[in-house]
């Protein structure tokens, strides 16, 4: 999941990247989340002071009680349910030690909402024929199962048809870029595979399964996805480290005969370049004559440069945490050279504030607070500013408004939330309807532009650039821009069976 | 999937093994099968004779019309579905091919029930948590499920807990033994694992995902399946083909801390035991005592060597192409030869007739009509026969009552079905409620045994020695006791989360 496709608007434990810049303060929320609700199950003594001090104890840790619940009461004490709203999980432990400290209290069970919506994992499989009866059962297991793995061998193009290739995505991941928290391998990585494989499910009827893989060696996680393939109609990486990222998806595209995407990269792309095309419409600007700033060089921007490029985009510079990326700087790694050729031939270098001077546009995808607001007064006129790092982005979204016409960020508790949701789903949608066997740059671009044009010219305004992730309207747009894309390109989509035969 | 698992009583299209021995007549049931039947949309001219030359044509290929329902009429002729029973696959394709050759007649489109069942495939995974609000995403999602990351990458005892690990079972299969097919492909072999794991749901509420591996080289199997691991709670390989399936069963056993289980065998070898301890209990003879031909040395039949050695058989001689399996023939194959060492110390020698000469039980696992009526005569007074080679039994049941006691096959048209579904939901289940980390032994003669208790003694009979894939009592049985062994048996399961914490 990239780090820009945050839903929520709650403050989030990440590690983040080392942040070269000087941090602006950002002006926080509200300090609670639905997500950050504990419910304390505590044994209280009969003193009738002990509920009063437990409620002092969550205070000075900081926190609010919400509620309390008597579960039993007894002669001795009572047992409470005690809810409290937290900040963080750090915040919560700090409340669950005040109230371990309290005299007369013992804590039996801690648990909140979040986990308990995990507890048994959040898939399962359904079967989508009956098996009541005999006849059920000789029908989708043996004996007539035979018949179609015959007619499948005979015919393979009939495998996306009469199987679940023909719908199914694996959600892949090495567990090594987990959100923003980094390397937490694969069996942790597992709650984000199971609840990008319901997003899936929700917002474009695929069937998604995620695959962690126990291993974060290039080949064998090119070598491991190409064995499963044949029972999937695409591949979604995830969650996979910058750079390995890249030759990863890079050999599997060539390998397979499936389409390989890696949302981190591709997925937040679209919905940057979507929200830049109409941002560029608000503030009468042409993506050709614009001088665009990118901050952050790793998966996110390397791709969100590509399709700047590939959508037009005139003028691009790099920055990351080694300032602005020149071909001439030696200590580049390859991936960043690359970048820097395409971006700065002039050999332009500097810290961020002179990238942005007279710039038109910034897109953050890099780490929180790197970017002070005063560097904003610098930008063009009419600038557009896109902070989008998460949880916390590069310069505080509220404060950026003073000095752009057009502000976006992944925060969900401001306008115009840059959400990967927006993207990912239609995608694969078209993908699959389409039977593509490959994904290019035109579906991607295809799928930005539609999703752009959700927002009609008699909706657009500088606050709303963007679709909210739960307009009906978008999945199905950009569903039908990228399989009309992948029909039109020679060799993207599987022969699609048309003849008369028992599989008909 | 095992030879010995069909559902269906109807004809197959299988290729089989060689068969060595002389076929004796089988008397066939019905020839038509609700999974043989197709519909057959055609045009017809205006000549009012033309409906009666279909009739006629169908019934000339050996088939009959079952339905003829008009679709359009029209002044010069008329659209109409034709439905005709037919005997197996090819059979349909001589219909089609006859209807073809009517004149005035152009057949459209073919089609069947089992077919139209695959379309789109079997299975579709659904979210088990709410996605309709924005709050709803922060919890199953960002920022969310950041913190069941983080909890679970402290505590990985957890993941079966917080994820889909605690209810998943992988079907695994390299297509090189689907059904009785033989090597169809991964492809091909899709509609086989999405039947089984629609099966793991329906008998046993288990979420199993086929993987389809695109390699039949045993060093990448057991690798891919190794790298997958950490995202499910079982491993069941299936329709690989002997004697790799050994091979790769046991290094998986030995590198994972989950269950791996061949259904091929041991599923099969469950399903028999059970059997055979209630063909026993009819014709009142001891396992110990008894003499026991098997024929079949391949997965199944090793399993049910094994697993009856393991149960206290006292004599077993194992029969293949090959003949009685002797530690003194050198053409034997290690895997044959190790069986041979465990059953046939006295290096007895023959076909199968002379093995079964004075013996109390045959189980065949090897190919159909191998096994002369006559050398039945020849076993010892109450013989217990289980001829369950699919679709084609080693000898037929029918005529194999007029010799034995008690009779079993793979047959659904006749009383005592040897099922795999009567196995494998149970075993799992009892696999994944115990959290164990392997499957042993013990654990499979639990399940036979369990299995077999299903069958009351008051319902024992020598027609009812197992009971029906639809008995809701023989899932929670088997379950029950596998469970209850693994929890017995030292180090065979995780250890089970008991402490207050965040994630309680």
């Amino acid at each position: 999941m990239s780090s820009v496709t945050q839903t929520g608007s709650g403050p989030q434990p990440a590690t983040g990247d080392a942040s070269p810049g000087e941090p602006a303060a950002v002006p926080r929320g509200p300090v609670t989340s639905a997500s950050y609700s504990i419910t304390v199950r505590l044994t209280a003594d009969g003193d009738p002071a002990s509920i009063g001090r437990i409620a002092t104890a969550v205070g000075q840790a900081g926190g609010a009680v919400t509620a309390i619940d008597v579960v039993e009461s007894r002669s001795d004490g009572l047992t409470v349910d005690v809810t409290c709203s937290a900040a963080d999980a750090a915040h919560s432990e700090e409340m669950v030690d005040a109230l371990r400290a309290v005299p007369g209290v013992t804590v039996r069970k801690v648990s909140d909402r979040t986990f308990l919506l995990h507890l048994g994992g959040k898939l399962e499989i359904a079967s989508r024929v009956p098996l009541k009866t005999r006849d059920d059962l000789s029908m989708a297991y043996t004996p007539g199962v035979a018949r179609v793995c015959l007619a499948l061998a005979e015919h393979p193009e009939d495998v996306r048809r009469l199987t679940i290739k023909g719908n199914t995505v694996a959600v892949v991941t090495d567990g090594s870029a987990v959100l923003g928290l980094g390397d937490l391998g694969p069996g942790a990585a597992l709650p984000v595979m199971e609840g990008k494989a319901a997003l899936f499910k929700r917002f474009a009827d695929i069937d998604a399964w995620p695959i962690c893989l126990d291993t974060q060696d290039v080949d064998e996680i090119v070598r491991a996805v190409e064995l499963i393939a044949p029972g999937f109609g695409g591949i979604n990486l995830e969650d996979i480290a910058a750079p390995r990222c890249f030759e990863i998806e890079a050999r599997l595209r060539a390998k397979l005969d499936i389409p390989v995407f890696h949302d981190d990269q591709h997925g937040t792309a679209i919905v940057a370049l979507a929200a830049l095309r109409n941002a560029l419409r608000v503030v009468d600007k042409q993506l050709p004559d614009v001088r665009i700033v990118v901050a952050g060089a790793g998966a996110a921007g390397s791709a969100i440069v590509h399709l700047l490029l590939e959508a037009g985009a005139g003028q691009v510079l790099v920055w990351d945490r080694e300032g602005i990326l020149s071909p001439d700087d030696d200590r580049l790694s390859p991936a960043k050279r690359s970048l820097a050729e395409q971006t700065n031939p002039a050999c332009t270098r500097g810290e961020l504030p002179d990238a942005l001077a007279g710039a038109d546009v910034f897109i953050g995808v890099s780490a929180g607070n790197v970017l002070p607001v005063e560097a904003l007064a610098g930008m063009a006129e009419r600038a557009v500013v896109f902070p989008m790092a998460n949880p916390t982005p590069e310069v505080d979204p509220v404060r950026a408004r003073q000095h752009a016409a057009v502000v976006a960020s992944g925060r969900s508790d401001l306008p115009n939330q840059i959400n990967n949701v927006l993207a990912f789903p239609g995608v694969f949608r078209g993908l699959l309807d389409a039977r593509a066997t490959e994904i290019s740059d035109g579906m991607l671009l295809a799928a930005a532009e539609a999703l752009a044009a959700v927002v009609r010219d008699d909706q657009l305004n500088a606050n709303y650039i963007i679709p909210s992730v739960f307009d009906p309207a978008v999945t199905p747009a950009v569903a039908a821009a990228v399989a009309e894309q992948a029909r039109t390109e020679p060799g993207a989509t599987a022969p699609v069976t048309d003849r008369t035969s028992l599989t008909g």
